[in-house]
């Protein structure tokens, strides 16, 4: 992909609408930290790190158009715009990590309004660019597990579109491409919100990686035919004892341990929460329509139950490395992560 | 469900279109076998049971309505019929067992044209009525292994609307609802088609039957919950070593398996193809745009390579019994079965 996912432009952020995709690629202009939590709410931006990264240009938005006179007032408008943004999505770490970092940045500030609107601007543009380079270096570091020929199943959408630029499990399967490697993807298309069919498919065409699409169902399937060398997701939050990632991700695992087929997991050190136990993570329920209706069509009955969780909880047992900017992290490694307190 | 699936009036076979569910309820009238057999290709009629019917419908039309002046006349317009219905779709055996049960019946008479025509349309008839004997015979068999209070996973339609009647993993559940006992299904959206959320929650609302819908990346969630009892699933064919059934169902038997949760098959013994192996059966393979529209909605980008099986093969190590009309089968009695060429 040419274009960054998202962008900031002189006070205004400019990102894809991922609900439009892959029929139009249509663009969206964010003015208020009120229409960046809209947009996150709605899903027209999602991915955790590109949660993260819009979560901080929704602070820099509040910081560059403020009206406030005095430090003060600033630090106030900024904290109230934090916690809306912060009520906006209760799973993914990387929106708390990147709302928080950038408050942190601005309190240590003692210059006055002006000054502390200038580093919150700043702050939102470095976690950007961050991410870009991380995402790189997740990519160098994962292509190693990538074989030349093999087929990389995903699931729902951990690519550029997910983050800043580049992705993260596309990352990876990018950076392989880049090395002269023959990687073909399979993608599951990942209801209720179609990631993979709308997203994943998408962006791996524009690359000319090539990309077969399947529905969830089929991913037992393709794994008794042997037509998966590895499995490779992102990630929404990573606990001690738990990988925490789109619904569907956990039986993708199982299925892939009961084929004894590799299952990595490409998420940047943001999204590391190893204080904290999958128990102790709140698991986002979304509306039921997400399931009953297709755009505007109704596919089940009126009135129908429905459960619709957004994550599930993948314990570490399933998970054969996790690929960060550091390298590639097996069990021991992320023990002992948790125990120098380097995350 | 008041009315039947499919029935016969004077020359005329009235069935629900199944595409048309659950937003509307519209009948179909079929007056030629050709017309049956474009319902069974596009799959306003489906659901291994009801196919073998409806084929039997097919060449009770095919009779009735025939102009031949002698037995080997009609006896070829039927064998012409059956090669076209059994050209519809070639994985479901229920379909041709109930061809070759018609054709062998009109062939074994020795009357005329009128009297094989009236023989023909008998048969078709009894296969219809023995439908709906044989569901009930499952049911009441299957509802042994349902304890009150359970919560019963299910995935595609083997309901009602799969059959003449009642159903075959619905008509357990069903069963055990008349003893008094407290059962909820989950039913799984089952994509490409929908026919968990179409059908089966339909089905199931009109029966006042408690039935959750998920998304069918939701199944690991739901066992990891410990929200599931057991598992019941219909069956396309039954061969020596697997359960031939829609795609999806493998990966839930795989996952009911691994966290310990009994995984049921019902289906009448038309089902049984047990001189073969799964590796001899061909999985029909349907177009992409099952996956790749909604409706008329596309939902993946033009031009997508899409793999789109229609069955999957779930090796009999992880079917916990099979439920037939003769009663509750284990591994054992499937093999003495094929010993005692009783199938």
């Amino acid at each position: 992909m040419v274009t960054r996912t998202i962008e900031w432009r002189d006070g205004v952020v400019v990102t894809i609408d991922q609900l439009k995709l892959p029929v139009r690629l249509e663009f969206l202009e964010m003015r208020s930290c009120a229409e960046v939590a809209e947009a996150i709410r709605s899903m027209k931006i999602r991915g955790a790190p590109l949660l993260g990264a819009a979560a901080a240009y929704g602070l820099a938005l509040v910081a560059y158009h403020s009206k406030a006179r005095d430090r003060i007032q600033l630090l106030r408008e900024l904290e109230e715009a934090a916690e809306i943004l912060k009520g906006t999505r209760p799973t993914a770490v990387n929106l708390f990590w990147a709302v928080d970092r950038v408050l942190e940045k601005a309190r240590s500030s003692h210059g006055d309004a002006e000054e502390i609107a200038r580093i919150v601007v700043e702050e939102a543009e470095r976690i950007a660019w961050e991410d870009v380079e991380v995402n790189r270096r997740i990519g160098r570091h994962g292509a190693d597990l990538i074989e030349d020929g093999d087929t990389v199943l995903t699931h729902c959408n951990a690519g550029a579109l997910a983050t800043v630029e580049y992705g993260t499990a596309l990352g990876v399967i990018r950076a392989a491409v880049e090395e002269g490697k023959k990687v073909r993807v399979i993608a599951t298309e990942t209801r209720p919100k179609l990631q993979g069919a709308r997203l994943t498919a998408y962006e791996l065409m524009r690359d000319g990686i090539p990309v077969t699409l399947i529905a969830d169902t089929m991913v037992g399937y393709v794994m008794y035919k042997r037509m998966v060398d590895k499995v490779i997701v992102g990630a929404d939050r990573i606990v001690e004892d738990a990988v925490i990632n789109k619904i569907g991700t956990y039986q993708i695992a199982v299925l892939a341990k009961m084929h004894e087929i590799p299952f990595y997991v490409a998420a940047p050190k943001s999204t590391f929460d190893l204080n904290h136990k999958a128990e102790q993570v709140t698991i986002e329920m979304r509306s039921p329509e997400e399931v009953t209706f297709i755009g505007s069509m109704r596919i089940a009955p009126e009135g129908v139950d429905v459960l619709n969780p957004a994550f599930d909880i993948t314990p570490m047992r399933y998970v054969s490395a996790i690929i960060c900017e550091d390298g590639i992290l097996y069990k021991e490694d992320v023990a002992k992560l948790k125990a120098d307190r380097l995350v």
